[in-house]
């Protein structure tokens, strides 16, 4: 696997000056024409080996290109933001936007390799979080994102050699630390999960890039012509009209009989009994939130439903119970173009809470599923693929103790049209009810396939759907907080059990 | 996620008579022009529980289309051949060609479902297992391959009511078996590791479908409709031009040095020290493949070189050290017509050896990243997927103690031209010196650069390639036999200080 990176490739200082200008103007010429056009995101993983000439690799690409257009992170130790949430956290917030460059230095393989080298984990769990890798960066490349993978290499021989010389050099003496000469003496060891972990994760859209790093030169010109050559490719591509894709297999309606029809909408309930009802489910919110466990779990409540449902009256029916500086609310419209210039996730991901706080979505990322699918602002390709994409994204959510509760609020045809009519005709209501509500509801039954879909396909028991029925808005509403209160219970009672008492990750498998 | 299959689903006789003759004829007329085509290969994989109809389904296919183009596998228990395999192998042989449907009642999710809900496996290796699952699903997709896989359901309760209707009937009353309670006893612990195994095998390439078992006709409309539209779908696509794929990055060539610039070729050898080294290592040959643990391991040599480099006359030598009854050479050449309706790696599926033997690829599946992707018989998404289906490929062998040992063959362009000539000069030689050979020579440059990136991608610590300087026969023979004698016996002393003592397949990870 390092075989061509050991030879000792070499490039005459001539012939680099020679090159090296060409190369610099149509790298800039690139990289213009991705910051006009916005196409796609170019991220940039820079690993390999110490000494191998990683940093001097991230300040070439800097000085080489227009800096205002590359986005350097350098990923070290993860802060307590950071290890608050899901591992893949600190990356999502630091890709670049479209149009833009992102290089990390260290990237969501440093710990799984540091972690297998120093055995805290085995060879399974390496496999996991790779699989974990695989499945971002397939995500991403199907978001039409650019990933260059660089891996800088050098023999035991040469990396021994290098450290000696920084070493030798007072100037450079300080680049040498102890943990460097520690390293090297495992580098067996690393080379061998090195291995495993290029092996795994060498995939057709994203393979790493294996560069031999002693020669500076040969370094900087391998990088920099890599870089050029996918740039110029992929910008090419993009004028493309996109290519049609393998249509998956679908389930047919057969007997005209789906989930949203066996749900009883006729429930009611008086008001005094919903008036008492409520305050017991609210005072037990307030104490399950306020519980010593909590502050080590966290509360996402997705909420989505038919237009009318009645979302937004449950939810202040929640944060009612709550502490205001402890939850959010985010409701979810058309992306802005920040978030537009994103994979479709990522706008979620900015929002995840803390621990011990609550997050609440107003609508959620099963938009891409519901409106986008039946709207067809997507293409059928891309929401087939959210499914596993949402799925993987909850699993995340999930191993991290944050609890996903997820409700759809489902209403009868009849009750949204009675409901827009009271809407039209209450003046401090009409600001609720649009062109786009009536348009909506046209596509009704589409809809109602979508949100039967979704559910199938993302109703696991890591991060179920509660299906309410809210025809009665009283039933909703207490439906909504029990089922709240239940699975906070249960996720508190289990971590009372095991002990936990720690802020951070999770080290080991769950 | 089985939410939409325990809804009840039921359809009319009468609606059933009236829909499945259009249904059976449409199938018949896709089946027909699939089989004509010979577009592609369609696999089914029939899952679910005990009593939902799975074999009824099997039973079913067969009789609304023409048997003759479906072949049906029923999974059992591996047999002895099976389990000297790795555990894949039963299912490559079983692959229908293209232009046939091959059905299987248990497939590659069987066993691992087992063994986790046993507890003989953890979560984590369960992961494995799917992993290498979704990695054959995706390639043979990428092959063109069309994959249907059903999950048939029952609720707890519908699976109770189905047993006990049975065994009241004495017609059918063998139907339900002392293992069917004893799974029903643990259906929800079946159902948890289900629902794990569905959400992470339902990729956008070949999601699961979940059929709700208990209506025979639900279940046979459901099923024969998904069948036709899927099938109706991929002839279409299978008559447009192929789309173009994204082009990965790749290694520019910077310094004009390569990994075969770096041999020795100007190596020479006596041929009385030759004499006595070529009988030194055959005798230790002889010796290691007759050692007691031998018999649970087996060994393939895989030869690919230059024309003219020696491949025949190294693989001579090796064969003389061995038992006939115990090893197999291979040659591989063009494609038989039966190899080519399957995905390419199927050609040396087959011919894997059982525990105990040696099989010798004269020329190997490294075809695909040397003459089809030099002389472009297939494109270059293909061969680039290739690198870590092949990898993938190994992995497998070796998980299985399978020796891999490879060697490439090398010699000078000149070398070459004098070999040539030699075989043109004289008569019982030249049957080895064709047309095709002077053709190949024209592209070494390109035959190069495919056997460095061949090298780099594809040489792992579970199976390295040897380059072998073969400018001289004799240092070529004696490299090659040494390394095999090596490589065994590190094998050798491997099962030795394991103990193993078993011919089956390790139930626990490596």
């Amino acid at each position: 696997m390092f075989e061509s990176a050991e030879l000792g490739h070499k490039v005459k200082k001539s012939v680099y000056e020679d090159e090296v200008p060409a190369l610099r103007e149509a790298l800039l010429t690139a990289q213009m024409e991705l910051a006009q056009s916005g196409a796609f995101q170019v991220i940039i993983l820079i690993g390999g080996l110490d000494g191998a000439g990683r940093g001097a690799t991230v300040n070439l690409l800097n000085e080489w290109m227009d800096p205002r257009h590359i986005q350097t992170h350098g990923m070290g130790e993860p802060t307590d933001e950071e290890l608050d949430r899901p591992m893949m956290w600190r990356f999502w917030r630091a890709l670049p936007p479209k149009g833009k460059i992102g290089v990390f230095l260290g990237s969501w393989y440093t710990w799984p390799i540091l972690n297998r080298v120093n055995g805290k984990t085995d060879t399974a769990d390496l496999e996991q979080s790779l699989g974990r890798a695989k499945r971002l960066e397939k995500m991403l490349v199907d978001e039409g994102g650019l990933i260059l993978k660089f891996w800088l290499h050098l023999s035991k021989k040469q990396q021994k050699k290098r450290f000696t010389e920084l070493e030798k050099n007072p100037l450079t003496r300080w680049k040498v630390t102890k943990r460097d000469w520690r390293r090297y003496k495992l580098y067996d060891t690393f080379r061998e999960v090195h291995e495993n972990v290029i092996r795994h994760t060498s995939t057709a859209e994203a393979p790493w890039l294996i560069v031999e790093g002693e020669d500076a030169r040969y370094r900087n010109l391998t990088v920099g012509k890599i870089l050029l050559k996918a740039l110029q490719e992929r910008l090419q591509l993009a004028q493309a009209p996109a290519p049609k894709a393998l249509t998956p297999p679908w389930m047919p309606p057969i007997d005209n009989l789906h989930l949203l029809k066996t749900l009883d909408m006729s429930q009611v309930l008086e008001k005094k009994e919903y008036k008492a009802q409520l305050q017991k489910y609210q005072a037990r919110l307030a104490e399950l939130t306020r519980d010593s466990k909590f502050k080590y779990m966290s509360v996402i409540a997705v909420f989505e439903g038919n237009d009318a449902a009645g979302k937004g009256g449950s939810i202040r029916r929640i944060t009612k119970a709550l502490d205001a500086r402890f939850y959010q609310v985010i409701p979810i419209a058309a992306p802005t173009e920040e978030e537009r210039a994103q994979p479709y996730l990522w706008r979620f991901w900015r929002h995840l809470p803390r621990k011990g706080r609550v997050t609440i979505f107003d609508r959620s990322w099963y938009g891409r599923v519901l409106v986008e699918r039946v709207e067809e602002f997507c293409a059928e390709a891309d929401w087939m693929r959210a499914y596993s994409e949402i799925n993987d994204f909850e699993a995340q959510l999930v191993r991290h103790n944050l609890l996903v509760v997820k409700f759809w609020l489902a209403i009868t045809k009849d009750e949204q049209l009675r409901r827009f009519k009271d809407r039209e005709k209450t003046a401090f209501k009409t600001f609720k009810i649009t062109e786009e509500d009536w348009r909506n509801r046209e596509k009704w039954e589409l809809y109602e396939q979508a949100v039967c879909d979704m559910v199938d396909r993302t109703s696991t028991l890591l991060a179920p759907w509660t299906l309410v029925e809210a025809n009665s808005k009283y039933c909703a509403r207490l439906k909504v907080l029990k089922t709240l209160c239940d699975q906070i219970e249960t996720k508190l009672k289990h971590l009372h059990e095991s002990g936990v008492n720690y802020l951070d990750t999770p080290k080991k498998k769950t």
